[in-house]
């Protein structure tokens, strides 16, 4: 029995903090307050300092990070972090039944709870080559595993809305377990989210507007304010946040890069964004917190009174969230390395490239390009004049080429031009593309495209920066070419050390990789790339290079 | 598709009454707000009214209604009420699972949903003789039921706190299920709060005072405010409650007779005393409403937003609060009374009372006597000098006799002397009598009371007056001795009609019935008595009657 005295712990039920003691036995809180007959084996003074329940992301995606769930899991647990509601869909798409099976593996060396989501939508289009395709009698054994909470951010509307049948199934097969659905309702309708709602999709992380929040608070779904690295509406949207309301309000990451974890935080950093707006402490810690628990479903969890879980976050300043200790079901986390065993992952990378399969013959000097935007996901669709030598595209400084390569079956390559990404020389490249993670590769000399793609293979998967067609710098991801076997501040220094190299090759700022995981993805605006070749997403269709 | 307009309409999320509109189709609401794509079959205008959603009661006993539930459940349609948790435990114990089988049968004829809980402690005690024993393994089938919702309320402290077997079982085959446990913590310290909390008891309705709620809001459960016919907390413990904590309360009856329920009604007279108290209207019917939904895990109603079951009630005064309409799955409720099957149970009625069996003989005329404490279902227990006649107790008009007949297989009675119903002739008597319900008769004529049990048996189970040997007045019960088969209207004159003829030989004003019914029931202070005997809740035990 651990007796921890002198705080002042929250009452997410009252929005107070109190002055009061916990009992902790057996991973749970056994009493919260004086007791009379509890006998004390170890006591902890808090030393006057704050007491929150444990933080907890109400959506999120381990593989944004690079890291697998365990080693996540560790830097999660520095920043007060004690849940996190994961969806895999990443390595899911690239290795199907398997790839859920590792994550849910994986995460039991971290003492962080991670609550899977199952994918609804693998592959996110019907026309996508991806590693597998996840039907509702894959996901259904699933919910055999205490971790899995339900279903993933479900985003294929007309699916749900023209009821699909293997979408309805998988929507009947996470009620009937009595579990979770969430919604990934970006830019929907006002009634477009009561169909959502009609069958049970009851939170969403895409507000991004004070009418978008609205109209989610009207359809009744709870929403999840969002920080992430490349997309952040917390700010935007917590105007509409009331002491009224606020109990439909949590927080979400959803993507997060190392750096920006180690740099910025996690869920502690929504809530310093949330502070900072002038919201209250109490209502802020709750909603990073209950509120969360109660958004997603999660019943033991996010409260610091008699039978719940023990996970706490000490903390001793209420105007800047820190974490100073965390513990998870009543034991201090520590930073110790967790070694998890090397996933049983099939290798995932059967591509091929060739200077041949670079060429890109043209027409003429018109062709449609993909123009960069910086720090966005979407690109332009513009027409330019770019240059030819022998009737074949010449890539420069302005115009960089650009290949997606089938990596599952080594069914072929798309080719495109790309600008913005300032390549001068040498070329980048990864197998980090959403959703499919095929093999992306830009670059100004086919010579360092073909270094790049050697040596993704030769990684098992990664993130590459050819100075030329010899000299590498590399971040390896040899899980499903997504997630790094080392620890966070190892896959954080070669992170660093890639940006590093990237930038004796191109004077951009933004982040390369960020930017080029996007180019493939073809659900989004404007012209995208895929294996298949160049896809508009107006016309949603494949288009010719020539203009 | 039906078009509500015209109506301020409750917004639970938010504490505010919004002027929108509600698209309701197939039992659902489809959309809160205006649209541009639905088509109304049908307008209904509110003429400017209120609508919040349909009343919940969070925790009650149909029987105490001596309604059947379909009846009952006409009855609530009235009040607003849409949703209520019963605990069947009055009917389990005369019959087992073939009344619990009725129980959840007949419900199925009113649109009211009763959301049912399986009794828990059926046997009370393991002394009691009872109509029948539920153990985890005869409750576990019922979990079947979509209207099963879990545990009822856990009433054995004991049992739970030394872990016995059985009671474990019955948790962990709710906790499987994900159910909901109720609690039933009358006068628990803050301690054994937290052992029930433990098990995952996470409701009460047994605060009666402000430290009461205190101690439950700590312990992290949830508190039903109660009003019933006898108990009556709410009042005392609505202080209790401010605008940052009133999530965590809602409303129940517990029992409600039939004539308060025509006179002052359910919880719409919860409402009404949180009105009275000064707590805002927002506040109170989101209590009544979505708290109580929160409470006890009900996921479908308690809100009126996209994806809810459409149960709703108009009423026009925020200040006292009065139905108008109440609609329960898309539908307006009528008062058509609604004809259900006559109940296939067992005669529950076998037991045999004699003369000689009446006969009461004691050592001197000091003797052990129940005191009746009027308005409680407490009693006194006193020592007093008592009328004799050949060695024999002769009742008078202070000192009645009183006598347990086991009901079930004829095993014999108990006989006692009560003071304080003041019979001056006849006889009373029923089969009504908690938690066994076993035949229960008092009076000051040994003719008059075996009239009375002939009648009960005649009935197959009721309440009687008899004014003297021949002339009776009955209110029938013949569901397992509890329930009518009658309307509510007729239930109720029926009630009137007995209560006047006692009133011809009594002068006492309050109810001698809901006062006989606990004067059998052990488990409360101070003397009772039950079919073996008189019974000391001081030293737990039976004692003689000569003192």
């Amino acid at each position: 029995m651990l007796h921890i005295i002198n705080a002042h712990i929250l009452n997410v039920f009252t929005e107070r903090f109190e002055d009061t003691e916990l009992w902790i036995d057996d991973g749970r809180i056994v009493l919260r307050g004086p007791s009379t007959t509890l006998i004390a084996e170890q006591t902890f003074d808090a030393g006057g300092r704050y007491i929150a329940p444990g933080l907890i992301d109400a959506h999120m995606h381990i593989e944004s990070s690079l890291l697998r769930p365990a080693e996540l899991g560790r830097l999660l647990a520095n920043r007060g972090v004690t849940s996190a509601v994961a969806d895999p869909h990443e390595l899911a798409s690239v290795a199907g039944i398997a790839g859920l099976r590792f994550m849910l593996h994986d995460a039991r060396y971290t003492p962080v709870r991670f609550h899977f989501m199952l994918p609804s939508s693998v592959p996110a289009t019907t026309f996508e080559r991806t590693g597998a395709r996840l039907t509702a009698s894959d996901l259904r054994p699933f919910y055999a595993y205490a971790e899995v909470n339900g279903l993933a951010e479900v985003m294929d509307y007309q699916a749900v809305a023209q009821q699909d049948p293997d979408m309805m199934r998988k929507i009947m097969d996470a009620r009937e377990h009595g579990k979770q659905i969430d919604g990934h309702s970006a830019g929907f309708t006002r009634e477009q989210l009561s169909i959502y709602r009609q069958f049970g999709i009851t939170s969403d992380h895409e507000a991004t507007s004070l009418q978008g929040a609205a109209d989610r608070l009207a359809a009744g779904m709870h929403i999840l304010l969002r920080h992430g690295t490349v997309e952040q509406d917390e700010a935007n949207v917590l105007p509409s946040v009331t002491p009224q309301n606020y109990h439909r309000f949590s927080f979400a990451t959803d993507d997060k890069s190392v750096t920006d974890l180690i740099v910025h935080g996690s869920i502690d950093e929504n809530i310093n964004i949330a502070l900072a707006s002038g919201l209250s402490p109490t209502q802020v810690l709750t909603m990073a917190t209950y509120n969360a628990a109660q958004a997603e479903g999660l019943s033991d969890v996010g409260a610091l009174h008699d039978g719940y879980l023990a996970d706490l976050v000490i903390f001793d300043d209420l105007t800047h969230f820190q974490a100073q200790a965390t513990m998870i079901n009543g034991s201090w986390v520590t930073d110790e390395i967790i070694t998890s065993p090397v996933p049983p992952l099939a290798q995932s990378l059967n591509f091929s490239l060739t200077e041949t399969m670079l060429e890109l013959p043209l027409k003429n000097e018109r062709a449609h390009v993909i123009q960069v935007m910086p720090r966005h996901i979407t690109t332009a669709h513009r027409i330019a004049k770019v240059q030819c030598d022998q009737g074949r595209f010449k890539p420069n400084s302005i115009f960089n080429k650009i290949v997606v390569a089938e990596r599952y079956h080594d069914l072929g390559c798309g080719l495109g031009i790309i600008e913005g990404l300032g390549l001068t020389q040498g070329a980048i490249g990864g197998t980090v593309a959403h959703d499919s993670h095929n093999v992306i590769i830009a670059g100004v000399d086919d010579a360092a495209m073909l270094k790049v793609a050697d040596t993704l293979r030769e990684l098992g998967g990664g993130l590459v920066v050819a100075l030329d067609h010899q000299t590498v710098v590399t971040v390896p991801l040899p899980i499903g070419g997504l997630m790094s076997t080392a620890s966070y501040d190892v896959v954080d220094q070669e992170y660093q050390a890639l940006l590093q190299a990237f930038s004796k090759i191109s004077s951009i700022t933004f982040d390369p990789f960020l930017t080029l995981s996007f180019m493939a993805l073809p659900v989004i605006p404007s012209l995208k790339l895929t294996d298949q070749g160049l896809f508009d997403f107006e016309t949603f269709s494949f288009i010719d290079i020539n203009a």
